[in-house]
C-alpha cells in the first residue's frame, strides 16, 4: 500500500518508477479491490519488476516494505554501492498483541541496522511519520503546514531526498542528522498508533512548533 | 528544575502549592545562580516540606523527580491511597552516552511502572514532551498553538488533570487512553533530545496537525 502511494504519487511529477516485487506475476495476478494487479492496470506508467531489476541503475529506491521485510527486500535488490535507500518502513511488531511494538527500539533502529547492513548504501530514513498518501500529497492537509524529518550518514544524499519532498510539496523538513536519528523518528510510530484511534483517521501527523 | 517551574506556576494561578524535597533544610542551603534556596527565598508562596509532608493531604501530587529517582521518590512521599499523580518525568538513560537514551521503553514506560508499583494512587501522565518553563506558560510559544497529551487508567483523574492544563492555557490537550500510552509519549524524548539541537532552543513542542 506505501509502496503504490509513493509510485504512483512520483509518477505524477514526471519521474521514471519502477516497483519491485518477488515475483511480479504473481503480484499481477492479484486482482480486485486493493489488488496489486488492479493498482498497476491503473497505472501503466509504472514499470513492475524482480527487486533487482527495479533497483538496477536507479537514481534512488526506496523501501516501502514493511519493516520485518526490510533487510531480505533490501538485500535481494542487490543494489549498486552508493545508491541512495529512502527508507520509509517502520520496525512494527504485533506479535506481542495490538496497539504494535517496535521489534528494535530505543538504542538502535531499522534504518541504522539498514545502514550497518548494507554499508555501501547511503540510507536516508523520512516520511515514516505519517500515512501513505500524506508522503506525496502533503498539501491534503491542513495545505502541507506540518513537519517531515529526515536524517542520515551523507549530506548529499540526504539533500537528494529533501528537493525530492520539496518538489512534492513538504514545506517543513528538518534535517535531524546523522542515521542514528532513526531511533526518534520510528519511535514516533508509538505515539502515532494511538493518535489513530483518537483521531479517527489517519489523516493527521505531526507539526515542529518552534 | 522542572519542579521549580511548575510550582512556580501553579503557585502564580493561586493553587497552594507545596515543594517536596528529601531534605527540606539541605535544599535551602542552596545559594547562588539556579540554586533551590535562592529560589525559594523568591516564592515565599511556595512551601517547602519532605516529600511525606509535602505530599500529605495535597489534592494533586506531581512526579518532577528525573526518572530515576521516581519510584524512590514517590514511594519516600508516602501518597494517600486514591490520590492523583501528574507524572512529568522521562526515563532518561546517559549512561551510554549523548543524546540519552531510555532506560524503559516500547513495551514498557516509567508512567505504568509508577502505576503497577503504586496501584493505589491514580496516574496521569502528561507535560513531559515540552520544556518546563512551557508547562506552566504555553501562551509562550506560538500562542500556545499545540498539542499536549494527557494518558492514564482514571477517566475522573485525567479530567482533573485536563482541567488543571486547560487552566494554564494548554489549548489542544489529547487524551490517548491508558496509562499504556506513556510508552508513545516517553519515546517522543528521543526526536525531543535531536531537535533540541536543530531548533538550537528548547522552547519547542509537537501539534498534531488533523
Amino acid at each position: 500500500m506505501v509502496g503504490q502511494s509513493l509510485a504512483g504519487g512520483l509518477a505524477r511529477i514526471r519521474h521514471q518508477v519502477t516497483v519491485g516485487t518477488r515475483d511480479p506475476k504473481a503480484s499481477l495476478a492479484r486482482l480486485g479491490e486493493g489488488g496489486f494487479g488492479t493498482w498497476a492496470a491503473q497505472h501503466a506508467e509504472v514499470g513492475i519488476a524482480t527487486f533487482a531489476d527495479a533497483a538496477a541503475g536507479a537514481d534512488l529506491v526506496v523501501n516501502a516494505l514493511s519493516g520485518d521485510a526490510s533487510l531480505a527486500g533490501v538485500g535481494a535488490a542487490s543494489i549498486a554501492d552508493g545508491t541512495v535507500l529512502l527508507d520509509v518502513a517502520n520496525p512494527l511488531d504485533a506479535s506481542h498483541g495490538m496497539p504494535p511494538s517496535l521489534f528494535v527500539a530505543n538504542t538502535d533502529s531499522l534504518g541504522e541496522t539498514l545502514q550497518r547492513t548494507f554499508p555501501a548504501l547511503r540510507v536516508v530514513k523520512s516520511l515514516n511519520t505519517m500515512t501513505a498518501s500524506l508522503m506525496v500529497a502533503p498539501g491534503d492537509l491542513a495545505d502541507g503546514d506540518f513537519s517531515t524529518f529526515v536524517c542520515g550518514d551523507d549530506t548529499e544524499a540526504k539533500t537528494l531526498v529533501t528537493e525530492l519532498l520539496t518538489s512534492l510539496g513538504h514545506r517543513d523538513v528538518i534535517d535531524l542528522g546523522d542515521i542514528t536519528a532513526s531511533r526518534g523518528v520510528e519511535a514516533m510510530m508509538l505515539i502515532w498508533l494511538r493518535l489513530w484511534g483518537v483521531v479517527g483517521s489517519s489523516m493527521f501527523t505531526y507539526k515542529i512548533v518552534r
